[in-house]
């Protein structure tokens, strides 16, 4: 069992990575018996291990309700939050209830925010269960819904109470999403950690593999890493920005192409390969660097072009409602060397452009 | 001109109180020159103040966008607040937008949650317009939109950087809006303050007139009471639930009733008196006590009876969804005299049931 903490004073919480943790009680703490429960899952995930993760809380004397929303990015919406609050006010649930969010980040995020609104804030506890999800989304209490106009456009900083990562549930994943977390995983690399980066290169095959101890230990630095960061800029106004590595970029993807139809992590990595050419025609960014980050990325099985039908300037208006927007001004985070990276403001319009159309399947 | 702090460390912000502060850019303050703003009003403040309070920002070189949405309680909805994040998104505005909220408590809660979520946070100003809002919901960063389950059901805790309250706008709000906001500046005086509750008696007709010197005083010896207690609770976890006397009956009619038919502050004087009521059963409030009360919000032409229509056993189900529930349990906000009250739990179901009962109209 691997164990570390998200530091961040009274907020502060556990995050806990192994096998079999949907079966131990201990595992949800801080619930304790007696305590009120909604469970806030997917139609995709419920049969799965819904009755597990009940069962399992419900031995811990948990009063468990539960609720199962459609699956997808589009149902990370305003409109199906309120669901969850019309769950939980027919019962009612008080103050002092617990969300659990059972899921990938879309439940996550979504479970997060209603938690951070339900009369003004009550507990949650993360249970991610994609890869994306475990390395990234479920650690540091970024929350958010979609808006038709922008994605994560709505949401609130609120942190959950403890966070569970039961590795086994890797096992029903599908392949496609366990690149796209794998996309989160190698922007860890880029940003912030060289050597990390080399081990991702030895042990990508491994990772696709699901081989469960190079596994555990990848989450458990992409945790580390992430968890440092929060705690050094909860709020994200300043360092924390250089997660988005690709996602402004993979934003514009997203949104254009209509929610779920490219994965977040897909999206990221064309991003992420965008940002790379950007940084490469500012001078700050080799192209043996750019060529180490495509090779990566492709053998993680992601997409290193945008889409085909989207042209550069499709890609402008969606960037410029990016949150890093200040006075009007795009920020991008772009890679100086890799392990190392910055935000960057007063890119030109062009070269983004360019970096863009660098990207274009030829 | 009155002003004063509210002191929450760095989330400490001034209220500042006269005559004439729409037509001063400084009372807009930390609005710069530069500086992108959403004003957000309703359809019948739109044609009183909206083109002032837009003329006066734009001499101060400040780009003003405006929202208007529909005037209700009932527009009190999260499909509302989307309205607004569309406006937001349309334009867009970004992390760095700041929202104004011109109007009642309505217009401010829903603008105040607005900003607590748009990008997970921008900053935002409160101009409330009715005297409930200038005395109560524009102070302390309560916000919230209804869930047709229940009142402020969902919302967050987000302070103004700044509240403005121009004395001149109280000369367009109905009499019966006067009336509810008096309800919330009795409340004052019962809970906290019993000099003030004196004054109260002394002052009733001319505060009803509008006279200028009173209000003035009115309004600022009520938002120092407010800001002290936010400044000792800021997320209601003791003293600050206080201020719901009244407020778990008064939510209860609002509910039943449907919003908007009974006025918050209507439906709070109402239910201060049943939370009169209540403690006077428990042995812990005179009559005499209950007949000062029920004759000052008579004198502020305000309901002392709970609706004709609503049976004491239709308010229990409201009530105990109420944000003081705690592991089931109903907790009221009782008088103990004259300028003091406490948060009691275990009050037995059918006392609460004949308190209700005695203030039935006969
Ligand atoms: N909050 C943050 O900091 C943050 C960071 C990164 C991404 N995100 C958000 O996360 C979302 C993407 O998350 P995601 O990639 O986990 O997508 P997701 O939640 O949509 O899950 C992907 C798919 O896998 C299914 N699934 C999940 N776990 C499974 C399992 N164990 N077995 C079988 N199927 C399973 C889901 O039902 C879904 O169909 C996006 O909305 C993105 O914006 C948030
Ligand atoms: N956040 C808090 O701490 C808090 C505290 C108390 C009440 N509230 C909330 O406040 C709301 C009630 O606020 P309210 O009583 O201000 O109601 P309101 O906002 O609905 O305003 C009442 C009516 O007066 C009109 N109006 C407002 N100002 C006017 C003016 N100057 N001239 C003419 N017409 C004017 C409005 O358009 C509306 O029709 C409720 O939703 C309640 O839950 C919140
Ligand atoms: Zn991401
Ligand atoms: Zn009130």
């Amino acid at each position: 069992m691997e164990k570390l903490t998200v530091t961040l004073g009274e907020r502060s919480y556990p995050i806990t990575i192994a096998s079999g943790l949907f079966n131990d009680p201990a595992s949800f703490w801080p619930l304790k018996a007696g305590e009120q429960v909604m469970l806030v899952t997917n139609e995709t995930l419920a049969p799965l291990y819904l009755a597990t993760v009940r069962r399992t809380l419900e031995q811990a004397g948990v009063h468990v309700d539960q609720v199962i929303l459609p699956d997808g990015e589009k149902y990370k919406s305003l409109p199906v939050m309120d669901s969850v609050f019309t769950a939980l006010l027919k019962k009612p649930h008080g103050r002092d209830t617990t969300l659990v969010a059972l899921g990938g980040g879309v439940i996550g995020d979504l479970t997060g925010f209603a938690a951070a609104c339900y009369q003004r804030g009550v507990r949650f506890i993360q249970v991610p269960t994609t890869l994306l999800s475990q390395v990234d989304s479920s650690v540091g209490g970024k929350t958010a819904v979609n808006h038709p106009l922008g994605k994560n456009m709505i949401g609130a900083f609120w942190q959950p109470a403890a966070v569970v990562i039961d590795l086994d549930c890797l096992k029903t994943l599908p392949r496609r999403e366990l690149s796209s977390g794998l996309a989160e995983v190698i922007k860890y690399g880029i940003i912030l950690d060289a050597p990390f980066l080399g081990w991702l290169e030895e042990h990508i095959d491994a990772l696709l593999a699901l081989e469960p101890k190079a596994m555990a230990y990848c989450i458990r630095r992409c945790c580390e890493l992430k968890a440092d960061v929060v705690a050094a800029d909860e709020r994200e106004t300043g360092m924390r920005a250089l997660l988005n590595l690709g996602h402004t970029f993979g934003h514009a993807i997203e949104t254009e192409m209509g929610y779920g139809n490219w994965l977040h992590g897909e999206a990221v990595a064309a991003g992420m390969v965008m940002a790379a050419r950007t940084a490469q025609r500012l001078g700050q960014f080799s192209e043996a660097d750019v060529q180490r980050i495509i090779a990566l990325l492709k053998r993680a099985e992601l997409p290193v072009h945008g889409p085909e039908s989207m042209a550069p300037e499709a890609y402008l208006p969606h960037m410029m409602r990016d949150k890093k927007v200040i006075a009007g001004e795009l920020r991008l985070v772009l890679p100086l060397a890799a392990g190392k990276s910055e935000v960057r403001a007063g890119v030109a319009r062009d070269v983004v452009l360019s970096a863009i159309a660098d990207c274009q399947r030829a």
